[in-house]
């Protein structure tokens, strides 16, 4: 059962043709190992850049591709199936750059977004902290007026990219007033007071590095501040929609590839004399796997065709990230289980799948923040 | 929340408004009473005809409205979410439509489709038997060649609209020969040799006959066929195709139904000092409803737009009635919770809307029997 | 799969025969009829007082049986399976008849008990307010101290047994100390000043009248009141954690029913030229289905061996509760699936288990509730 | 919310807080380390066997314990909390010990037993192969009838304590009659022509050893046979029936570990002012899982009890095994999310615990094949 695309253009067509060939040659195949040994793989953003993938959304005059949502959130499930660190840590970086690109000032567009689009400079994007997760108003990494510039102060935490990126939108506080306190800056990796913990032991994404970044004093010059003062708690929240949207797509393409390999197996495998894809048993397990899968991509397009049309899509976007992680769970989970052993061995991809499914329904906002961004809105009415 | 729909034309923004405004004022203020009644309320149904929707996917020249299924099944979605007996009817009827519209001669279509699509005649569509329910090549009624015409005998269960309907599309056995011995009839309800049972006691959807259509050596005319002798069976399925889509939209009308009234409730009643949809144990409830509704709404319509563009779509539909269906109910059910004791009393439609999903998991091929289509294209790979 | 229960005396093992051959003929029979006609079968609850059925857990001086919760609950699930009407009924009953046991003056136990228990009078226990459920301790009904009595006002709402029991176990306030400032009372049906709403019109245990309560200047004698004056929240919430195991109990009943059903039928009916018992499709489905009961009997039976052993049980009837009448809303629905088109009308019975399944989820504390007292447990660690 | 054991006897309870100090002192203070370097802890069962833990269920007189399963099953959850690879290889032990105890004859009782319970000898259990899985009986390793004893060939799959046993349970084919084909035979490691793959790279249990068992022409005495010739295939079943409800056991252990972590976290953790598990939307996740975990203990307790009385229980132990996994994958995987990015990472337990989690719904017979075997009880009725 071949993914059937509705797309809107033949040029979208060829690029989605372009990234499947790239990610089955190029991503794919080196994901158990990387993964293994905990090895980022930077080059393959050099590549992805170089193909002109990293920045789809953006607009042409500064280097990306002014592709719809629609069709970039589908070159991240095809990236994502292949390895999400890779699907995943686009997304990251699409983010990272989406302050720059809709509040930063002519010159600092033209100064940092040929790069950033380009595939030189790997993004990270820094808003959580030890103590503030959920509730990321609460931050508290300080950034002081001082001299013209800015010395900043604080520890941002479960940063994707962290000690690996080249530069990092950093969400500061520069004055007391709540949510209302908190500015966006453009810090490059290269700023003196910033360094970086070691990176988590986590459960799987384990070639994608996630580590503390520490600001200690670090200096930054005045025009690293991104749209005004005071204005960076809105930004972050209108780059975690679209990041959402990101995180929405990475999870159909694990899902399906957990489906694909599921599928596979049942169609090979034989017990009792017979396919066991052909047992009501395990078929109807992969109906209702595929059904999900389809449900969650359908959502999400939906969701990023509000977008592209300019119209409200905070809302569409909390419910994608909500549904496609929950459901890359219970896929990956029931895919594991179509295979037994062989489903929870090495040998085959589908425990990392598993294991890349449940960051899905953590980052960019947990479940549970998805949930209260949509009652919030059931709430209004 | 309102529902924001994106719709391809102009056009169609004007017809789901005609729509919305005809459920709003002609269609919902009579569920209740009829529905309690057990009241066929046929006259809605020339309403909808002189309104131009009982026709709306077939093509101008007869009566129809020439829509896109994409914009078809969201009047089914309106009309379901006003009372369901009116929306599952316009699907019924437009199943049964069907056969003729996509099989018959010119000269049928000529003499036949414009009372059909114009609303002067009601369809219902005869497959199921007692006997042969989700195995449906299983029929047993025969239809005999007999001096020029057919003499029909058997027994059709569950049947929509039976004894109501105007005319009857018929699923009969010719030969022997399994799914290829059975073809397809239109049967007008003045077919002497035809006769109902009583209407059946159901849960829900009370207005809405369901009832066996008996054959007892009724007699069709040479012309009564539809399409070729041996035919039905792939014209039986490929109506039902249509005919789940139609279900999903139903469903999506029903739990869109009922969020709206367990969100309104919620947003009104207080417990605890505040307003039970400010707690959180619940507000994660209505979040999850409206998650899983804009899923299973962006679900038909995918599989709504693959029809139109002429793609294969019967996988896709069996998923959009599977997932719709299962929505509806879960959706209902929470619905009634979200009001407590008052959701459990007729005083508040949520009741209702309970006991009307359950059939829709049932009817146009069990949900079981959606996993059965969904399961072998995956078995195909 | 007959049900094997595990029972702490012989003399348990003769009673559960009983129940179970009394249900058997003197209350299933009944049910569909009485169920349509909206008919309380007081008789019924007769002949169970005459069974010495009404006063189970109570103490043999006063007309009980002094049985352990852990057999008493088994006949509530043995007569919920036959008519939930009936087993939700005896629930109630010893709810209303909880207070005067355990908290009653030895005067009061006397000269009460004994018609209670013999099954001479019918309790009904009055705690919700139209608006205070959950929120039980806002109740806004008044009983104010006069001339040697006290004088009642205010309206009690969703009453089981409203206006058709011989006595009203009453919570009103008598000062506005919260919680502190509730009582709790024994109200003779006769008492002047004391009416009774209409019956609500119920989807489902439509023979078991739901009504308000409505106390207008009702005068009580002094002895009326039950325990000290404010200490009836206490006494609510200490039936309340006995009432929850009856519901419990009445749910694994309902499903049993349900199951029982299901499965009778799916070794019957044959499709595709097979029992449909024999399809993994439908044997899964029925497999969860019994799965899903024996834990939520072996899990109301665990808080009741808690109660009757002395210990706390209060978070584990929530437990039982809340586990069991969800697996009830599943199974009944499921049930009905497995039947199809058979499950949806009146001809078989579980289209009744699936409406009367749903109220289980609300009564004696929604769901929603259930959660709260579990973790407020969670909470205190 | 400690867990209240009801246990049969002050013995048991005696022998339960042992475990539980054995558990907390030796057990789990290594797990992380040895788990991370896939070290299998040898030595503590050679602690289990000095503290008589190693032969609970079975007869005094061999060195046993004489427990009931309802102890020996609880006694498997808290080593199970601790560190599954513990609690599953005491589960697994045991298993192995089963056809000699219930089958062997006097003389092999005496000779192998003391050894066996009395934690000298580690045993494994050689059932599966890599083409039979779910289908048992559809075994080939071949153990021909050769000079007074057996030559064995074939290869077993999927054997924990591969290669780290000091004796192996084998089912072998002694002639080509189906099920009815196969025997059972006891075989030293030390045994000549036996061989073991490298460890299986498994998502968790990494500790455990699980490796292929080849046998090359390995030749057995004749006093290796356990049983009759022919019998092997329902002493296996019958030995499976036992390790189903030690699986269940070890699934409720882990369940049980994941909520005391995630709700103590929950209690400590302060988001927006106030604890997280202050909070309805956490707050009901917890309640849910304490819920779930309630249950599952007290369904493999009923099936404990039945097999304990004597009474069949093989449907009960599929259930349990089945209800209690199923559970145990969900808790783990809403645990990580309790903790959210602590969750993901290896500073806390959880993330082990969800890797765990996983091949418990694989093992002693996958989820399916328990529905399976549910399914065929409910199809005899």
């Amino acid at each position: 059962m071949p993914v059937e695309r509705a797309l809107p253009s033949p040029e979208a067509r060829d690029l989605l043709d372009l990234v499947r060939d790239l990610t089955g040659k190029e991503v794919a195949p080196r994901a158990a190992a990387d993964e293994s040994a905990g090895r980022f793989p930077r080059e393959v953003f050099t590549t992805l850049g170089r193909a002109g993938l990293l920045g789809l959304p953006y607009p042409e005059e500064y280097g990306g591709a002014a592709q719809p949502y629609e069709v970039y959130l589908q070159v991240i499930e095809e990236l994502a199936a292949g390895w999400l660190a890779v699907g995943l840590g686009l997304s990251v970086h699409t983010l990272s750059c989406f302050p720059v690109a809709a509040y930063g000032t002519a010159e600092q567009r033209e100064r940092l977004l040929p790069d950033m689009l380009g595939g030189e400079l790997l993004g990270a994007y820094c808003l959580s902290e030890p103590h503030s997760g959920s509730d990321a108003a609460a931050l508290t990494t300080r950034a002081v007026a001082d001299g013209g510039g800015y010395a900043v102060d604080g520890v941002k935490a479960w940063i994707t990219h962290g000690g690996a990126a080249d530069f990092y939108t950093l969400m500061a506080r520069t004055s007391d007033d709540g949510a209302r306190g908190i500015s966006c800056f453009h810090v490059p990796a290269s700023t003196p007071g910033l360094s970086f913990g070691a990176p988590e032991k986590k459960m799987g994404m384990r070639s994608s590095p996630t580590a503390q970044v520490r600001f200690d004093g670090a200096r930054l010059a005045p025009e690293a501040l991104v749209g005004a003062e005071g204005e960076g708690f809105r930004i972050a929240m209108a780059a975690l929609d679209g990041g959402r949207l990101g995180i929405a797509a990475c999870a159909v393409g694990v899902a399906q590839a957990a489906f694909d390999a599921a599928s596979s197996y049942a169609r090979e495998r034989r017990q009792f004399g017979a396919r066991i894809v052909d047992f009501q048993g395990l078929s109807f397990i992969l109906a209702d796997m595929a059904t999900q899968i389809a449900a969650a991509r359908a959502l999400y397009l939906d969701a990023a065709r509000a977008r592209d049309a300019g119209r409200p899509y905070g809302t569409q976007a909390a419910m994608a990230k909500l549904f496609a992680t929950d459901v890359c769970m219970k896929v990956t989970i029931d895919a594991v289980q179509v295979l037994g052993g062989y489903g929870y061995v090495e040998d085959f991809p589908v425990e990392r799948y598993m294991r890349e499914a449940k960051v899905l329904q953590i980052v960019e906002g947990t479940n549970q923040v998805q949930r209260l961004v949509i009652g919030r809105a059931v709430a209004r009415g």
